[in-house]
């Protein structure tokens, strides 16, 4: 760790994130380096950054999952650190491990912390230990004797691969005459995302929210636990809509949920900005499900709310400083900010990407909306990477005033060229169980059902 | 004044600020009617609003100043209520009256709060009864004896028109030889601009800030003053960039400017919002300027600082409504935000009017960023109107900060096609003055001058 001002810093991401973290950079003072695939040479975070150094072609796995060459960028462009952004290298241990063997600052937890965390097995056994809720389960690894162990913990269970994540190697088990079929399914796409098909169970908690408390740990001990964000808005597994803070939490539950957030990072020595999520039950009781360790997709809906910049905060941890925030700084509520993500999917047909020409591109604007995105009219958006193209935040004083002013922005969005899912944030708006704050994960695939019903 | 809910209002106004209108009362439920000039058929206005009306051909005059058409527009779609915006005819006692007399509401003022005001010499009038600071001067419009009037005042003086407004009719005189020509100048200059060549004099005060305050008062007798407004950064008295709060102001001086302006609002038995303007030397000693009877281009950043959304506060207050807000909430400062009017302006070539085709549009966006525009990339900017395409309201926790972010947001700006306002912006950002916050209504023309030595 740090404690010199960075003069500059190598971004190991592409898309929206890259542009947003270059954002930071600038406002810091610290010079940017862009990395990017000869697919995005187009593409904004190459002129938003102060330099770019194409890193190989097109395939992630050659490009941005590339560590030899992302640390080699790094080490030709003279950069102090290294900010991995969400997704590709990430959450990768290898990856930190490379990049502060070269004598550069990963802008992020230890490779210790994110092993630690990215197992997450050894994840529940911390929380465990640390006294954080956990949903019944495996406790570990299932080995030969699953069967009895699924028993044991009663059906309906989940089986989740311990390298998981993006919904990947998760089965829900409704009863045990399934059992062998999703065990089989779930170690199969868990091996091939991850070449790891290890996997735990859990009780499958019925109607559960999706909530998360985004944390920030400086070198000098100091933890602050943020307001919750609500993401029960999925599609399997993958979030749509974010919003903070939730219409479920009552103050009373903020406080034991975001102390047991502040509990789990301080047990495993975390350092940097991360995600605690948890599941939520129809009581309000709540489990701890995982640690995100970096920066989540969904963070501007957070940095709306408390009115921080999490990039910064990241930056200014990763160069040894004191957080300057009281942890009931952190928890303050100025505005309830939802979050829309748009990506370039066909929404008719099964959400199937749908790359291509932008030709047209008019972004909503004015009080209360941010839009986070690296798209341009006559931007041709590649197929070798993943569709999110726009996050869409809008805020208001309260949630009633957020849904309106989400309708209206989403109703000036316009983008020719390419199918998005527009479509499916204004189903969701006008949804009655949405509006009234009563969701849980399986909300958004009984909107499409019903929605399905109707034709 | 109306206590029911309006169903529809018509906006009589074109460019942002009917985007930024139609906005609001989307986001409250309320159906929006655009009127447009031929000129204007692909303005985004037009597409932003629920119906739309064309009123005439592209000349000002006989569309957007026309008030016959307007007025029909409005009875045609069955129009509750009209909101005139800025500028064109929003401070125009014919205009206000013949809406009442049509039985629509107006949103603003009465039509006598707006012909006291408008006239410069009877709100100056209103003022010193009211106990608000003046600047010495001619208390009235000046006769045939103005030589005399002027050596009272002692020079330098100003004449101003008493229709007066974006500068137009006023000039400054530093010594007695150039009172002649420089009477002739402004008389002429008014009588062409507003039909009407009355003039007074004032105290000329050196090296003055433009400081202003937005205020809200509804029809139950509840004045609210916002956290100032310093315009100071001026170019041939018309605004360029314009902050809030003020570096200059301290908080016992905001106190008693608030309280002034508070003053002068209930002195004038004032509904609706409006902004009292005030000169202010650099003792911090205030003179009152003018008030203007409708929303300001600079509102947005008052927005910012308080949390409120001005156009919902107009809408609610001709609605009949209570003001939900303390005095003291109105005062809150939750940030500190600085707009910079992008026009499509040569500022190599004396500020000329580029308008013409857009042929690329990337606005800045991301965290702290609100850009209030009606462009779009194809877009052709009409030659017929104002050249202000696009308001860049930045915000962050300190001054310093939002300077910061201002620079980024510019640079990630990218207009192509026409020449804008955007180079004079980065050179006000860099200015050494700029920056410590030591800004009069001078200083962008010594930038300018600074700037002509070095070629």
């Amino acid at each position: 760790m740090t404690t010199e001002k960075f003069n500059k810093v190598l971004i190991a991401n592409r898309g929206e994130i890259a542009v947003r973290i270059c954002r930071t950079l600038k406002e810091m003072g610290i010079k940017s380096v862009a990395v990017y695939s000869e697919a995005d040479r187009d593409s904004m975070h190459v002129r938003a950054a102060d330099e770019a150094v194409c890193i190989g072609p097109a395939s992630s796995k050659e490009s941005y999952l590339n560590i030899d060459a992302i640390v080699s960028a790094a080490k030709i462009t003279n950069t102090d650190a290294i900010h991995p952004g969400y997704g590709f290298l990430s959450e990768n241990p290898k990856f930190s491990k490379a990049v502060t063997k070269a004598g550069i600052v990963f802008i992020g937890p230890t490779p210790e912390a994110i092993e630690a965390l990215g197992v997450k097995s050894a994840a529940r056994e911390i929380a465990i230990k640390a006294g954080v809720p956990v949903i019944p389960g495996s406790d570990g690894i299932v080995g030969k004797n699953y069967k009895e162990i699924a028993k044991k913990i009663g059906f309906p269970i989940m089986i989740k691969a311990t390298m998981g994540g993006g919904g990947k190697g998760m089965r829900a088990v409704m009863k045990e005459e399934d059992l062998d079929k999703m065990m089989q399914m779930a170690q199969n796409e868990a091996r091939a995302a991850f070449g790891d098909d290890r996997v735990y169970f859990e009780k499958l908690v019925l109607a559960p929210r999706h909530i998360e408390v985004q944390v920030a740990a400086d070198a000098h001990g100091n933890v602050l636990s943020f307001t919750e964000r609500d993401c029960s808005m999925q599609r399997r597994h993958q979030k749509l809509v974010e919003e903070s803070p939730s219409p479920f939490v009552t103050p009373e539950v903020r406080k034991k949920l975001t102390q047991a957030a502040s509990k789990m990072i301080k047990a495993c020595q975390y350092t940097g900005v991360g995600t605690v999520e948890f599941l939520m039950d129809q009581n309000k009781d709540f489990y701890f499900m995982e640690v995100n360790t970096r920066l989540q997709v969904e963070h501007p809906v957070t940095e709306m709310v408390c009115g921080y910049d999490l990039v910064k905060m990241q930056i200014d941890i990763a160069q040894g400083k004191k957080l300057q925030i009281t942890p009931e700084q952190a928890l303050q509520i100025t505005c309830h900010a939802i979050e829309h993500r748009i990506n370039a999917e066909d929404c008719e047909n099964n959400f199937a990407p749908n790359p291509g020409l932008i030709t047209e591109w008019i972004p909503a604007g004015g009080l209360g909306v941010r839009v986070d995105t690296h798209m341009y009219t006559n931007y041709t958006i590649p197929s070798y990477y993943d569709s999110l193209i726009a996050k869409l935040i809008v805020w208001a004083p309260s949630r009633e005033r957020a849904i309106s002013r989400a309708k209206r922005a989403l109703s000036e969005f316009h983008i020719g060229g390419i199918k998005t899912t527009i479509p499916v944030h204004n189903k969701i708006l006008n949804n009655k169980d949405f509006a009234s704050g009563n969701m849980d994960t399986g909300l958004l695939e009984r909107i499409f059902k019903e929605d399905e019903s109707k034709k």
